[in-house]
C-alpha cells in the first residue's frame, strides 16, 4: 500500500505543477463539445445506405471524364475482362494455357462423376464445363476460379429433385426440372448481386476459410482416394471385384505415382515442374495404359463417351405445373450452396495473391453464368474448389484459363473423346489430391492460435463442421462463432481506470502505464465499447463496482474522498436508448452518493443522440467536456471557488 | 475551395507556432506505447470468464467478514427474502396485502381458464396459484412479479401433449405427462440459472420490451374482451345463446363499468382508488349478482368448483416409458417460453421502479418453483404478465404480495369457494384489461423514434410479431433486429478525418469542429469500431477512398503533398486476425505509394495482438505513437533532419 500512498503524494505536487502549467502558460480554455452537423432523417438514411451498399464509391472514376472515357470505364466495370484484357501479354498467356489445359484434363472426369451425383446424364457434366466458364471469364472478378459443377451442389440437387421425380422412370421431366432449378439458382444469385448484398460474404473470415479449406481438402481427397485405389465408377465390369484385388489393381496403376510425388514435392522455384506435372502425368499415363492394355487388366479408365456440342435447352425450362415449387426450392438451396463455395474459394485465392474479389460482381457473374447455362444444357456450376486449386497450382494468371479450359472441353467433346478413352482415373485423382492437400495451412492455424484463441475456435468449427457435418453447416457454425465473438465483445466490454502521465495531458490505463498517476478526488473510467441494450446492465454493474473498489482503496489509504467520476466516451462509438438510460440512471445513482458524473469526448453519433434524448440537460453545465484534462482543470477550479 | 486553401494557409502559421511551442516550452518527449501486463492464456481465460459470468463480483460482500456475518450474507444471497424481510414495515404490508388480495381475486378465474387451455382439470390451475408463488416469494428477486400459470405456456403444453396422449380418454397419463413436463421445465430453467447464463436475457432491450408490452397488452385484452362481452366459458348453459343476445347480457353486467372507468382513469396520486378498485369491483359485483340473481339471467359467473388442498404429485412423475421424450420436449419448450415471459415481465416492472433483477437468480427461482410445483399438482408457472400488471397497479411493494395471494388462494380453495360462485367473469376481464392497457407506452415508442430509428424498428417488430405471429417469435425477431443493428455498426463503422484544434493538443473530427485544421502532409483518420473480419474489407476500401479523396483535394488546392497517414486507434477496442492482416496490407499498399502509415494509441488488447502477430516489427520505429500530437511532432522533426 506504500506505493499507492506515495503515488497520491507524488500526484499532489504534480497537480500543482499542472495547475501552474495550465494557468500560467496556457489560458484555461475550455472547448465545448460540438454536435455533428444537423441532418434530416432522410439525409442520414441516404448517407447510411450509401456506406452500406456503396462504400467504395464505385462511380468515382466517372467524375469529370469525357463521354467516351465514361463508356470505356462503364464497360470495364461491367466486364472485368476489359480491365486485364488490354494489358494481356504472351507470358501470361503461356501460364494461362497450361493451367487451362490442366483443368480441362480434370473437367472431363469431374463433369462425369458430378453429373452422376445429380442423377443426370454424364454428358450434361461435360456441357457444364463449356458454357459457364466462358461467361465467367468475361464477367468474373477472380483470376484463379476454375468454374464447373461441384460435388455439394450436385449431391443436393440429386437428392432434392429425385424426391419429387424419379430420374430413371421420368428422365425428360427430371432433366427439365434440373435445368429449371439451375435457372432459378442463377436468378437468385444474380439478384443478390444486383441488390448489392455482397457484404454478406464479409462474414466469412480468414479463420473460417483456413478451416474450410483444410476440411474441404480432406473431403475431396477422401472422395478421390476411391479413384486412386482404382475403384471403378464408369464401367460396371468391375463392380464385383473383391476388395482384396483392389490392392493388386493399385499396384498396376503405378505410372502416376512418381509424377504424383514429383508434383507434391514442388517448390515455388520449380514452376514448370508443378505446372506441367498434372498434364504430363495424364498424357504419359494414358499412353502407358494404351500401350500396355493387352498386358494389364482391371485399371479403371474413363472409357467411351458420346460426342457432340451443347444443345440449346431454353425450351426445356419448366415455368408452370405442379413441380415448379420443387424446382424453385432446389434452385435457391443449390444457389446458396454454390455461391458460398464459389465466393469462399474465390476469396481464398484472392487472399493468397493479395487482390480483392468484389462480392457483388461475383454474385452477378455466377448468377448470369447459371442462367446462361440453364439455356444450354448445363446444370448448376460455380467456382469449384478442386478445379481452382489445380488452376492456381498450375500457375493460372487470369480468367483466360477458363476460356482455354472451355475451348479444350469443346474440342474434346467434338473430336478428342476417343483419345481420353484410356486415361486412368487414378491419375486424375492423384492430381486433385496433390492440389488440395497443399491447401491445408498448418502454419496459418498455428498463427490463429497464437494471436486469437476465438478465431482459432472458429477455424476449428469450420474444419470439423465441414469434415463431419456438411460444408454449408460447417461454414454456418464458423460464422456463428465469429458473430458470437463480436457479440461477446459487445456484451462484456472492457472498462479501464485511467491516470495522468505526469507532465502531459495524456490519460492512460493505470494497469498498462506504470508512470500514470491517479488524480485525487477523481475516478477516470474509459469505456471501450458502444453502449447497447446488450451491455448496459453489465456496464452499470461494472462501473458501480469500480466506484466501490475505488472508495475502498481510498479508505484503506486515507486518501482524499472521491468526488467526481469522469467517463471517457472516446471509444464509445455508438449508443442506443438503453445506453442513454444507463447514463441517466448512473447520474442519478451517483447524485444520491454525492458524486458528480462527467462525460468527456462523446463521438458525433453519440453526441447527437444525447442531445435528441435531452439527457444532456440533466447533466448540466459541468457535465460534458471535450477532454479529460479540461474536465479536471475546470471542475477542480470550481471546487476551489466553492469549497 | 477558397475556404480550404485558406485553411491550409492558416495552418502553416499554426504549424510553426506549434513547433515553437513543443520545442521551446515543452521538451519533445515521446512516450512509448506499453503493452498490457504479461499473462498466460489460463490467466486471461480466468479473467475473461470472470467478467462473463461474475461481472458483479457477487462474493465481494464476503471478503473480510466474520463467519456468522458470512452465513447471514450467504442466506441473503440465496434467499432474497432475507434482504427485504428485516426492513419490512407495516406500511409496506398494507400495500402488499391489498395487491395480494387483488391478484388473488384474479388468480381464481385465470387459473381455471388457463388450466382449460392446457387440457387440465380446472382445479390444477388453482393449485398452481398456491405453491409456486410461495416458493418464488422466498427465492425471487423481483418485487412485482405476480406468479401463476400463463396463457402462452398453457396453450403450448396443451397442444404438444394432446398430440401424444388424448386428455379425455387417458386422463391419468395426460396428467402425469403434464407434471413431468413441468418438472423438466423447472430443471431446465434452474440449470440455465446455475450455469449463470442469465446474461442471455440482456438481449431483451428496452425497445423490444416496449413493443412486447404493447403487443401482449392487446392480445390479453382481446382474450378478456370475450369475458367482458359475457361469453360463457365455464357453464355450457349459454353455449347456444345467439350473438345478438350477448349485447343485452353485456348491459346486464353493468356494475363493473363505472368502476372500470374509475380505475382506468387512475392518477398516481389517487393510490387508494386504483388499489382498491379491482377488489371492490369484485365484491360489489358479486354481491349485486347474488342479490339480483332471481331477476337477471345470462350473466356469466364463475360457478361451482370442488374444494381441497394441493395433493402431492411426486409419485405421478413419469421417468420411463415411451412418452418420456414428449414430456421432456414439452418441458423444454414451455420452460423457455415461460422463462422469457417471466423475465421480460420482471425486467419491465423493475425498470419502471428503477431496481435490478438478477437474471441468474430469477432463472433459478422460476426453475425451482416449477420443480416444487411438479411435486404438488401444479403445472408450468411463471411471472404472469396480466397478474404482474395488476399487482403493480394495485401497489405491490415486495414479493410478500405473492404470499398474500397464495394464502388467499389457500383459504379460498379450502373454505371460500362458495363465496366466489356469483362473481361475474366480466368484472375480472375488466380488471385485467384496465391493468394491461395502461402498459401501452406511446411516449416511450415516440422517444425511440426520435432518438434511434433502429431501436424503434426493433420495437415495431416486437409489437407486430407478438401481435400477429406469436410471443416467442415476436421477441426473437426483435432480438434479431437488435443484434443485426450491432452487426451493422460493426460491419460499416465510422471513419473520421481529424484535424488539430489550434493552440491545443486536441485532434477532433474536421466535420464537427469548424475550428479544427488539417495538418499539411498528414492525413489523420480515426476508426470508430473494432477491426474484425466483418469490416476489414470495408475499412480497407474506405481508408483507400479517404486517401484518394485527400490527394484529390490537395491537388485541387496545390497544397503540400501527402506523406503520412495516421490511424488513430483509440476507439479500435478489439482486433482479430483479419484486422491485423488489414493493417499489414494497408502498410504495404501505402509503402508502394511512398506514404508512411502510423498507428496511434492502440488499446491494451489490440497492442497485445499486434505484438503477438509480429506486425509491429514491420511498422518499424516510427510506426507507433501514444498520441497523434507526438506522432506529428516526431515525424515532422524527422522529415526536417532528413529532407
Amino acid at each position: 500500500m506504500g506505493v499507492n500512498s506515495n503515488r497520491v503524494e507524488d500526484f499532489s505536487s504534480h497537480e500543482t505543477a499542472l495547475r501552474i502549467n495550465t494557468e500560467a502558460v496556457m489560458p484555461p480554455m475550455i472547448h465545448s463539445v460540438c454536435p455533428p452537423p444537423q441532418q434530416t432523417t432522410l439525409q442520414k438514411l441516404k448517407l447510411r445506405l450509401g456506406e452500406i451498399f456503396f462504400p467504395d464509391d464505385p462511380l468515382y472514376r466517372f467524375k469529370n471524364q469525357t463521354l467516351s472515357k465514361k463508356l470505356v470505364l462503364g464497360l470495364q466495370l461491367l466486364f472485368p475482362i476489359f480491365q486485364w484484357g488490354p494489358e494481356y501479354s504472351l507470358k501470361l498467356f503461356r501460364s494461362d494455357i497450361i493451367s487451362g489445359l490442366t483443368i480441362a484434363s480434370l473437367a472431363i472426369p469431374q463433369g462425369i462423376s458430378y453429373a452422376k451425383l445429380a442423377n443426370l446424364p454424364p454428358i450434361v457434366g461435360l456441357y457444364s464445363s463449356f458454357v459457364p466458364p466462358l461467361i465467367y471469364s468475361i464477367l468474373g472478378s477472380s483470376r484463379h476460379l476454375g468454374v464447373g459443377p461441384v460435388s455439394i451442389a450436385s449431391l443436393v440437387m440429386g437428392s432434392m429433385l429425385s424426391e419429387a421425380v424419379s430420374p430413371t422412370e421420368d428422365q425428360i421431366l427430371y432433366l427439365k426440372l434440373a435445368f429449371t432449378a439451375t435457372f432459378f439458382a442463377g436468378v437468385f444469385q444474380a439478384s443478390l448481386g444486383l441488390l448489392r448484398l455482397g457484404f454478406v460474404i464479409d462474414f466469412l473470415s480468414k479463420a473460417t476459410l483456413v478451416g474450410f479449406m483444410a476440411g474441404a481438402a480432406i473431403i475431396v481427397s477422401l472422395q478421390q482416394l476411391k479413384g486412386l485405389l482404382g475403384i471403378v465408377h464408369f464401367t460396371s465390369k468391375m463392380q464385383f471385384v473383391p476388395v482384396m484385388s483392389l490392392f493388386s489393381t493399385t499396384e498396376m496403376s503405378g505410372p502416376g505415382k512418381p509424377l504424383l510425388l514429383a508434383s507434391s514435392m514442388k517448390k515455388p522455384k520449380l514452376f514448370w515442374v508443378s505446372a506441367a506435372a498434372p498434364l504430363t502425368s495424364v498424357i504419359i499415363s494414358t499412353l502407358l495404359v494404351f500401350c500396355l492394355k493387352s498386358k494389364i487388366h482391371g485399371v479403371s479408365i474413363i472409357g467411351h463417351l458420346p460426342k457432340g456440342l451443347n444443345p440449346p435447352s431454353a425450351n426445356m425450362l419448366y415455368f408452370n405445373g405442379s413441380y415448379l415449387a420443387v424446382a424453385i426450392k432446389t434452385g435457391i438451396v443449390t444457389g446458396i450452396l454454390s455461391l458460398t463455395e464459389g465466393i469462399a474459394v474465390g476469396r481464398t485465392f484472392a487472399a493468397l495473391k493479395n487482390y480483392q474479389v468484389d462480392g457483388n460482381k461475383e454474385m452477378m457473374a455466377i448468377g448470369l453464368m447459371n442462367v446462361a447455362g440453364s439455356c444450354s444444357s448445363c446444370y448448376v456450376t460455380t467456382g469449384s474448389f478442386s478445379r481452382s486449386a489445380v488452376n492456381y497450382n498450375a500457375g493460372a494468371q487470369t480468367a483466360l484459363s477458363n476460356i482455354v479450359m472451355a475451348s479444350a472441353v469443346l474440342v474434346t467433346v467434338l473430336f478428342l473423346m476417343p483419345l481420353f478413352y484410356y486415361t486412368p482415373n487414378v491419375i486424375l485423382a492423384a492430381i486433385i489430391i496433390t492440389a488440395v492437400i497443399g491447401l491445408i495451412d498448418y502454419q496459418a492455424a498455428y498463427q490463429l492460435w497464437k494471436v486469437d484463441k476465438l478465431d482459432f475456435l472458429a477455424c476449428l468449427c469450420s474444419f470439423f463442421g465441414v469434415l463431419f457435418i456438411s460444408v454449408p453447416l460447417g461454414l454456418a457454425i464458423a460464422v456463428g462463432v465469429s458473430v458470437l465473438k463480436i457479440l461477446l465483445h459487445v456484451t462484456r466490454p472492457n472498462t479501464v481506470v485511467m491516470g495522468n502521465i505526469p507532465g502531459t495531458q495524456i490519460y492512460q490505463s493505470l494497469s498498462r502505464y506504470r508512470e500514470a498517476l491517479r488524480v485525487p478526488s477523481f475516478l477516470m473510467l474509459a469505456i471501450e465499447s458502444p453502449i447497447y441494450f446488450a451491455n448496459s446492465t453489465y456496464l452499470q454493474e461494472r462501473i458501480l463496482r469500480w466506484v466501490r473498489e475505488e472508495e475502498e482503496r481510498i479508505k484503506a489509504n486515507n486518501g482524499s474522498a472521491l468526488k467526481c467520476i469522469i467517463l471517457d466516451m472516446t471509444a464509445v462509438t455508438a449508443i442506443d436508448t438503453s445506453g442513454i438510460e444507463l447514463l441517466c440512471e448512473l447520474r442519478k445513482m451517483m447524485e444520491k452518493r454525492s458524486l458528480q458524473l462527467v462525460l468527456t469526448n462523446p463521438v458525433g453519433s453519440v453526441m447527437e443522440k444525447l442531445q435528441q434524448s435531452k439527457v444532456l440537460e440533466s447533466f448540466g453545465l459541468n457535465g460534458l467536456y471535450l477532454t479529460v484534462e479540461e474536465a479536471i482543470a475546470d471542475i477542480s477550479a470550481l471546487w476551489k471557488s466553492q469549497p
